[in-house]
């Protein structure tokens, strides 16, 4: 069992020994975010702006070395990634692995490297057949909150700009299922005629109303947002009250459709706290109480989880 | 009443007369489209960029201009405008009449021009307090509409960005509801990771699938666009049949909500054809039959009818 980590205390690396005992990655679509571990704790973090989405397949170690050189020693140092460096369009593609199993039980690819300082694996993805669905990265956060909670039985609900839902029991992902919810507020909010009516604040009334109206009439979606940009023309509806109101609408339409995920069930959400407030928020206006867990400490967990795995394998 | 025009027999002002005895405007939010008439006929057709989106309140009239100084003479020229113009933000503000109402039953607002030659009035949108809701354009689409059909009881829906769906009685709009549907698909298609998934192609299975799913189980469309993804990755779903199922779950979702408005009602659709196609073959596969009516007939045959309607008054 690896323990939680705690990513609030990270210190500089000492002066003693610079480098690092191995380097953990998480690499997302947008960005990239890098520990360094020493004596199993994370001690210096680091990131980037090249996420998967700008880089090319051989700009990936170039992209890689510019964050974690100074951790690096004389010898190859292990690094262990998440999240779409394994995607098709990524570093190398690592083969998803297909529900039900465990979070990250296989091994991943090794990219190729010029750098002999570097051994990279990066770690798969999940897959489900039917209904088809995917994942890179959160199933490390599911496999480092089950290293702090290993008998879980549940669900673990990870909001973001894909919001999973993923049915976890016996330390297996039985089924899992991906809301484009967070791609849905984000693209309404900045590209839509809505970018005229939402902006700064917030009003938990709105927020709880929505949820209400989206989860009784999910079907009305289009039009109820089309209604807030009226609402705006006609009746002075404010910024915050309207993206209160556009994020209830969302969230409530999602909560409508995985409803057969969370009733009665064990919830735990992991993601960003501004996220995980409204989901629990959300959920607890009908009736479902959540745990919440933190997003880093779980990608923590699990990337070292890994890590262990993989040295016990080499 | 005011005939329908045939506006694909438009032809070049001839020599003998220049100018025009008066100009049709639509002036939507991306562009502007501007029509001739003479003795009753739309003779010759112009159009623009300069839509409102790009236009500060200043910079209408030259735009205007830009497109109708050839067919103007030395006194003043009438011009009667629909649309994005009278916005808020556009030339000046047409206040919205409010619903139930004639489609174009009062006289808009004339901006004030600094060239003589121009005298122009911007029709008023329509408003509906509860649900809040605003139009403007196709209001003039309806009004038009009924004038080649002056008994017509039943919806007018104008599938477009703004997709309206719009119950007409005695020559009133009594309702209307308006869904985003075209502006959703343009964002999903363009913005979002189905870009990667759609693209070239069409496949009707798929659409009416796609429709027969949304309008069983609407709630779950956050989960069922990003399955495209997904299939795109797992089962190589083809870019024409996404595009397809894309355009099919947002319609299904639509009808589904909007079926107070269709089920059982003479349905009229008025819109581009490729979209209005998708409409028809959407509603036949729930049993409902529309007639249809060209888009640029309805918006021509609305603006003579404004017109005569503003020669009587003056």
């Amino acid at each position: 069992m690896i323990p939680a980590i705690d990513s609030s205390h990270l210190v500089n690396m000492g002066s003693a020994r610079k480098h690092a005992d191995w380097i953990a990655v998480d690499w997302g679509t947008s960005n990239l975010r890098a520990w360094a571990f020493r004596d199993g704790t994370a001690v210096a973090k680091a990131t980037s702006d090249k996420g998967m989405g700008v880089l090319a397949a051989d700009a990936f170690e170039a992209a890689l070395l510019d964050v974690v050189e100074p951790w690096l020693g004389t010898g190859p140092m292990r690094v262990v990634a998440s999240g779409m460096a394994g995607a098709r369009q990524g570093w190398r593609e690592a083969p998803y692995a297909t529900v039900p199993c465990a979070p990250t039980g296989t091994g991943g690819v090794r990219p190729e490297v010029a750098d002999p300082r570097l051994d990279v694996t990066i770690l798969p993805g999940l897959a489900q057949d039917k209904p088809a669905d995917v994942m890179r990265g959160e199933e490390t956060q599911i496999a480092g909150y089950l290293a702090g909670n290993p008998g879980f039985d549940g669900i673990v609900c990870l909001p973001g700009t894909h919001t999973k839902w993923v049915h976890v029991s016996a330390g297996e992902v039985v089924s899992f299922r991906t809301f484009m919810t967070g791609e849905i507020f984000a693209l309404l909010s900045t590209g839509s005629v809505l970018r005229h009516s939402v902006g700064e604040g917030w009003d938990d009334t709105a927020f709880a109303e929505a949820v209400d109206d989206a989860v009784g009439r999910p079907e009305a979606m289009a039009a109820r947002l089309f209604a807030l940009r009226a609402e705006t023309l006609l009746a002075g509806l404010g910024k915050g009250a309207a993206t209160a109101r556009l994020s209830g609408l969302l969230i409530g339409a999602e909560l409508a459709a995985a409803r057969a995920y969370w009733l009665g069930q064990r919830i735990v959400l992991v993601g960003e706290s501004g996220q995980v407030s409204h989901y629990a928020n959300a959920l607890a206006s009908l009736g479902a109480v959540a745990e919440t867990a933190d997003a880093t400490e779980a990608t923590l967990a699990g990337l070292a989880a890994a890590h262990a795995r993989i040295q016990e394998q080499s």
